[in-house]
């Protein structure tokens, strides 16, 4: 696979600082031609699931060859790996921590190299900003066309979060909100596909044993102010006040559950 | 007239989530060396009028071929049409509910079309995110030079806001609140070059039959905490407190009636 | 110095509206090719001492060459003057008010020139937007290769904030919060190499008499909840919060003062 030379960065650093702007800088100073893409920077501080979800949700729009880079990393400086992946269309440079697992979760991956050669870091090495003395600047040397190979040993596997699976069962399926956006939409694990025979029928959406909403196209579906959960741009079903912020007024959150069923005739 | 190769995008969609990030990724994989400007992710959510005065604002400070891509839709997925316009200066792409009609309001417009031709946009079209299936896509091809006809059919209109003009007579001019900017400045449609003979005479300006503040040249012609209205950047009138927010302070919100005029020797 | 092609923004001007949209439009009209980095547009409004840091804490991360735009400019339209300065790695473009001075504290100024050659603004120059009208274009044109003397006079020297210099006598040394981050984190003007023959003794940290914690080597050296000082990316003492924010709970803010001494033993 040829490097596609785009980069894109998931972070939690915020944007009011200069952080994302130096990560960016150096990643110019490495590969001056990059095309850098900002999925968000904008993460719930430390928080490794939002981390891995909207990666997954965002890699797989980007040409084949994308570098993807992803930092949540609130172990920084300690113990924790740095890694790079490879899969059949795209590479991913990040702690292993988790945040990049999410992403590959249905790929082959190819090959997974701890990153160890200090020659294509930033150096010194800070304790802090590995973002900056790691990240980068591995990520433009692999844009550049640097064969994960030259980065570090080869290992077998790196941290997975657990996907917590949605089951199935006749006309019914369980699930959880996965990622809260920032409408307030309740995004789930639950695909409307995976429900076996519904062949149109209506279906209810229920969460603590309380119907909250029926499943339908598009969010005006309903009027303004009501619930309505429909298939989401990222392929799963997702809660939304028409208008309004479904985990507050439906107090949802992460690990919410979720039921759909057919309403009964 | 030729594509600039720069595409700028104009939305409410936050920056906290992925979204803006795919439709950047689905842009490159169709025109890889595409130019991307954010003008703005943070209108507020589902505000037409804000979009449409944000993109005229900020449209004719970009170079002769730029193609601006406008959504705020919060009908995506019910009836409302996609629409690309070209003027003498520019592509406009987005939902056809009024978002783009301010940018082209004094232009001349030299094609509008329907985007119908499916063979441009990513499928299958989600019922929820035609930034990513449908805008993104066809403002790429047409950075690559596809004519507008290729689109879909021509139309002879398009949903257009009313621009609430200002009216001005003798030495009075009455206009209202469009837009409150991130700093609190309250921006009117008024201009003050409109003001018949004024010539250089002190001008105030009122609301609600009480006078808040002169005109002045620039913010800080007045002391910190102070009222003062300014020809603003986009050209038009503008109510700001220096070092403070004016909207708050003077209670001024979009519709806010203002009235500018001589003040009495 | 050859130009780099990239050019650096960092303002206070919010990113909800299209001010930051139109200074890169504007840019882009000069020099189409022109790499555009954003810093920052989220400094506190106003407060040139958060943006001469953030500058100075971001620029030298950027490949010689760079052009960085600095705009934080209370007093656009009034008396201040605008500059460009070159140091031997970089161009710096902003209002002469102190913001672009921590920058090249401890650089050696080849050039400094007002900007005075109005061939060089977009015209006519707005009294609100200097960004757009003045920094923008001369930036442009900077990195298009155009030298400083074709811009304005040279002048001797510029407005330069006062940097606060730590003192350090014997086992201590005394300085003071200069910047809070994102995260809370209370940035201090300490380096702890300045500390004299420390020799990896512990070191504690004081504010106001009291000691608030220890100096580390990472941040997650200490329990989540608990404060710890570490040398952060910019090369100075940091105080933190590991998983919280130091500025709100040990209330700190810009000019705190601390102290770092040994422990005795």
């Amino acid at each position: 696979m040829k490097p596609a030379g785009i980069i894109t960065l998931t972070t939690d650093f915020g944007r009011r600082d200069w952080f994302v702007g130096i990560v960016k800088g150096v990643i110019l100073g490495v590969n001056p031609s990059a095309r850098l893409i900002d999925v968000t920077h904008d993460l719930p501080p430390g928080d490794i699931g939002y981390g891995a979800f909207a990666l997954a949700a965002a890699c797989q729009f980007f040409p084949p060859g994308t570098v993807h880079v992803a930092v949540v990393d609130p172990g920084v400086g300690s113990a924790r790996g740095a890694i790079a992946i490879q899969t059949g269309k795209f590479f991913f440079v990040g702690p292993d921590n988790g945040v990049l697992s999410w992403a590959v979760r249905k790929d082959k991956v190819i090959a997974i190299h701890k990153l160890k050669n200090e020659s294509f870091f930033l150096r010194p090495v800070s304790a802090t900003f590995h973002a900056r003395d790691v990240f980068a600047p591995v990520a433009a040397h692999i844009a550049n066309g640097t064969p994960l190979s030259a980065l570090g040993p080869p290992i077998n596997d790196f941290v997975r979060l657990v996907w917590p699976e949605a089951r199935s069962c006749g006309g019914e399926a369980v699930g959880q909100v996965l990622y809260v956006d920032n409408f307030g939409n309740a995004i789930t694990n639950l695909e409307v596909s995976a429900l076996e025979n519904h062949g149109g029928a209506t279906l209810e959406v229920l969460n603590a044993g309380e119907r909250i909403c029926y499943v339908a196209e598009f969010y005006q579906a309903v009027p303004a102010g009501e619930a309505v959960a429909v298939t989401g741009s990222s392929g799963f079903l997702e809660i939304a006040i028409n208008g309004g912020s479904a985990a507050k007024e439906l107090d949802l959150a992460v690990g919410s559950e979720i039921l759909i069923r057919k309403v009964a005739p």
